[in-house]
């Protein structure tokens, strides 16, 4: 089969990849489409060692698996898990001790024709919900996690730093509780698809320092965070959803003088994610800026490394 | 009267300074003893700007103030606040933003004959709480705000980090959690103050990476930041109860992969220090290792200076 292949920070594009042989308990699905995201764009440049398949945002089609999801379109949760670890017995299988990562950590990824994931996994994709747009889901499952972790009421301030693919999910997301949201960007036009939800948006320079409740940093970058930590109030919540290239320098004392917390948010919940694209309380069609075959994959990943670009898809069906 | 006056950088034993004119509200103290902590050291070498009387560990007498407090014994919060402003509002107080802190900002402080403080501030020493104990309220209450913002449980697993005078206070206030505790120092002596009450503790070699859920951070030292996030696992709590001079750098996206909280941790509530002293459960007589005329400053802090040193008091009616 056709797949895109990281290995020593090189990606190729390789047509000799056997079709993957799921073991027991696992389906085979042939991938339909796919999507670019930064941390594939991260591991490209090798900031976590990874070879093999690259990817692991994807809608699909179950060639190989229970009946009941046979033919079906299914979306997957990225982390395959033991369900014995101390983390599995707490319901915290995505810190699972064993886990693999699809297409992040020794599992095959969905920038190829086939990929295999373990059957509990994957979530059936409604009807009534365009591949496109359930392609987003596992960003947006992502962007829901912050909500498991704080309690975001109607009259917190929050602040959504970064107008990016994240920064986007995450404020329409955060919309959803009706708290007092605020979006700081450096893209006009990328601000614009939020302010055209009603959300409010603004340049760093209309942030007031000591103002919010709750930050959330969607940039990756130290200057995103030093806005973050400068917006928050005293015993504000500063919730890291980026990953980081390498170290991150902060003052700890004004952190304790402010009784500030900071919290690390990863992978979140698939079902109330395809529910919200479902509905379209999350309208995710604006941040699509580019379809390419799985055979274009490079200038794909070379369009998704562009300044100001959203979200970039690769459609394995179309040849 | 006799007082320890810092300004730039510079400690000094003066006699010159005029007896305090408490405003209204607040009450005219005479100190009986102060307690010297690592946050004068810091203050001393700089770290935060600060010129005045230096001190705000303290057991005094009130002088002048309402009659049930007239020749009482009181220990007093710190935090001068104005009652007003947001954090006031919401039972946030000790971020209160037009806040002046005793020996700390803006307030002369305890190492003198006298001090002023709001009367609501003042916490009467009950009789049977020895003075030199009693003067332990201030750091047992910033031990304790740890279990204001997190949820200690006996199932926890929880490592203090630093066997100094903090994180002396901290481990005995966790251990009356029930929670499974061991404290990581350097300095045998002070370990073995903690394993006589049956804690348990050991040296760096002795922490399995991943193995906590719960790190209080007590050093001020990003080596010991370093240990205490190692030794977290995955969805872990660090609590950070020490100042830092300087800034510190760490792994941003490992707390985001691992989805680690870091909480900053400040000052305590009095009225369960007080408690805590009286009834003995929290015994602080073996950190004392000096005491000193306030005449004596100068080689009071001197001794406070020297390493594996833990509580050094200033006694002002000794002259």
């Amino acid at each position: 089969m056709q797949a895109l292949w990281l290995e020593n920070n090189q990606l190729q594009l390789r047509h000799d990849i056997p079709i993957p042989q799921p073991p027991p308990g696992e389906a085979l699905v042939r991938v339909v489409q796919a999507g670019i995201c930064n941390t594939d764009l991260e591991l490209i440049r090798g900031y976590y060692p990874y070879k093999g398949i690259l990817g692991h945002e994807f809608v699909g089609v179950v060639e190989q698996g229970p009946t009941e999801l046979q033919g079906q379109r299914v979306v997957g949760e990225i982390n395959a898990v033991c369900g014995q670890c101390h983390y599995c017995q707490r319901g915290q299988s995505t810190h699972c001790e064993n886990r693999t990562v699809l297409g992040i950590a020794n599992r095959h990824g969905a920038f190829a024709d086939y990929l295999s994931l373990p059957i509990e996994n994957l979530h059936r994709v409604p009807d009534n919900l365009p591949t496109d747009l359930a392609t987003f889901t596992e960003p947006v499952a992502a962007a829901l996690e912050i909500q498991q972790q704080v309690m975001v009421s109607s009259t917190e301030r929050v602040l959504v730093v970064g107008d990016g693919k994240l920064g986007q999910l995450v404020a329409q997301t955060l919309a959803l509780t009706g708290c007092d949201l605020f979006v700081v960007g450096r893209h006009r036009h990328k601000l614009a698809n939020l302010s055209a939800r009603g959300i409010n948006v603004g340049f760093a320079d209309a942030i007031a320092k000591r103002a919010f409740d709750i930050a959330v940093e969607c940039t990756g970058n130290p200057a995103g965070f030093e806005l973050a930590r400068r917006a928050l109030r005293p015993r504000g919540i500063l919730v890291l959803k980026s990953t980081y290239a390498g170290q991150l320098t902060f003052d700890a004392s004004s952190l304790v003088v402010d009784e500030i917390t900071l919290i690390g948010s990863r992978c979140g919940p698939f079902a109330p994610a395809l529910e919200l694209l479902a509905s379209g309380r999350v309208d995710v069609e604006p941040l699509i800026q580019g379809h390419y075959p799985l055979r274009e994959g490079l200038k794909a990943v070379e369009q998704a490394k562009s300044k100001g670009v959203l979200k970039v898809l690769l459609d394995m069906s179309d040849q």
